[in-house]
């Protein structure tokens, strides 16, 4: 199926330790971040609070001689890329998935499939705090698949609409959040250089004013230098209290902090540092790649073509290879 | 959502050493079985080679009164538990989840999500075969999210529409199926009972004829005493040679192994342990579950509620406690 990747063998094993390393790191490795595991098929009821129904769209537009489609930001000019022709208005496309849970289709029983693990996390803000009684500033963890129905995808594993995140809520008091904001990124991005990845091709890009999503105050974006040009491999963004406020809104259920020191109530801020699985497995095997000049046993110079992977997430830690025809 | 269970702090760590063990003791420990990732969203074309559109259905019968929906088989008479009334004959309700893929919803791009992810192995069996240069005997294994929309849900996360799926699919010589039928089921019994689980507790039990999977020539369910009774938490089926015969069938693909020995090209046989991550946390936690007679400091006898979980799957290995009051 179109824009949908199977790992085989040694892909699984390379993103399983890509996935434990990030979790060894922000959960297992600090005393203030949780992990936590919420369910792919959440309530509409989830999605209206969160905005994601109105507002988690892209701008679609249609040729119209060609009939073909095209994400209107990603066009370079006003015509359709495929055949020259006149495209139509931009119309909101919604990008997440639905079904029908249960056997009765005439019922009120739509699900959509989660568009990314946040809200899973937003609406077990006050289990986990209630359950760990943590104190601000804490987090919660959480690795698990996302779906987002794309209208164009592709750069193999880089824009897909099934793929896996692995997102951290980080829970501020409000005023400490730019300070957060900024640790956040430099500890995301130390992450990957951690593991091996070269700073020089690693940068961070604040998000234009007209590019921030419909929650954010602030967001930046950890970029990869890859082979065909800059591509976003991580966001960390301020998520205000926009979230807390709309579901406090929506259920009724208060989604607050009782802070000790000021005997006050407060809905924190929250710093979200979001990265992808796969977007992950794709920069560690890119920046991996090499090419080498190396002289052979009988003297020639040769290119060879290895993979350089750090050792916490290489498939393989050890081989032990042997030439055919050579005993052992 | 109704039968959707989010896990917290503890149960996420719970659940990812009940799956960490699962892969170690059946991908890292044995030299026959590799690891696989494929994706959640299938199109179509596999579910109807597989038999899945046609035959994956529970009966589904209505109260012609109330208007309640129910599974035939779950019922103990032929009358509506809820309200006595008369019930309608039963049909072959889909448990299959749909949703649309795509920003054309008018052409054809329904998908399924997948209710095993055993066809995502057979659809890259060949693939597998070839990357990894394997003999006969060999398996492949997989955990994942899987997703059937049962008519009736239950049992805490016994019974849930979505859950984790540990698969195997082991390709054997056709003749030495029953052979290794026997030692999977062995060997999958001593998974539970390796992780603490007691022995009489467990039993294995033979599918009826009328119970079986339209692929399978015997399935032996692993089932535990739970308190309300026994539960199936494994099941090892004999899938013969149906998938992979009907995957060549569909898609023209020879999905054939070359027999050396022989000369020939066969179509292996196949075994398949499948296992609930969910159903294997949920035994584990019943099975740990103890009320203790202590004697209090005071003298005191008291009972005490713990879990006794195996250290291997304990989300939490070892904690140092003070009581209130007491200096540290």
């Amino acid at each position: 199926m179109a824009s949908t990747w199977d790992y085989g063998p040694l892909g699984v094993e390379l993103k399983k330790n890509v996935k434990d390393s990030w979790w060894r790191t922000f959960v297992w490795s600090r005393d203030d971040v949780v992990g936590l595991d919420a369910s792919i098929l959440m309530h509409p009821d989830v999605w209206r609070a969160s905005g994601h129904v109105s507002s988690f769209t892209d701008p679609l537009v249609e040729c119209k001689s060609c009939h073909q489609r095209f994400r209107e930001d990603h066009l370079d000019g006003p015509e359709c890329p495929n055949c020259g022709g006149e495209l139509t208005e931009a119309r909101h496309f919604n990008m997440m998935f639905k079904t029908f849970v249960g056997p009765v289709e005439d019922q009120a029983s739509e699900a959509y499939l989660r568009p990314e693990t946040a809200q899973g996390i937003f609406v077990n803000f006050d289990n986990v705090l209630t359950a760990t009684r943590s104190r601000l500033p804490f987090g919660i963890a959480q690795i698990g698949k996302v779906f987002r129905n794309e209208i164009t995808t592709g750069g193999f594993i880089f824009r897909t609409r099934e793929f896996e995140a692995m997102e951290i809520e980080y829970f501020v008091m409000p005023g400490e959040d730019e300070d957060h904001h900024d640790k956040w990124i430099k500890d995301c991005v130390e992450w990957y250089t951690g593991l091996g990845v070269g700073p020089d091709r690693l940068r961070v890009r604040a998000h234009d004013a007209d590019e921030l999503s419909h929650y954010s105050k602030a967001t930046h974006d950890i970029e990869y230098l890859f082979p065909w040009g800059w591509g976003e491999i991580q966001g960390i963004a301020n998520r205000t209290d926009y979230d807390l406020k709309a579901h406090t809104e929506a259920s009724g259920q208060n989604l607050t902090y009782f802070d000790q020191a000021s005997g006050q109530h407060i809905v924190p801020y929250v710093i979200e540092p979001a990265a992808g699985v796969d977007r992950a497995v794709m920069t560690f095997l890119v920046d991996a790649y090499t090419v080498e000049e190396v002289t052979s046993a009988s003297g020639k110079s040769e290119t060879r073509t290895l993979l350089k992977l750090h050792p916490e997430i290489a498939p393989v830690k050890v081989a032990i290879c042997h030439s055919p025809g050579t005993s052992v």
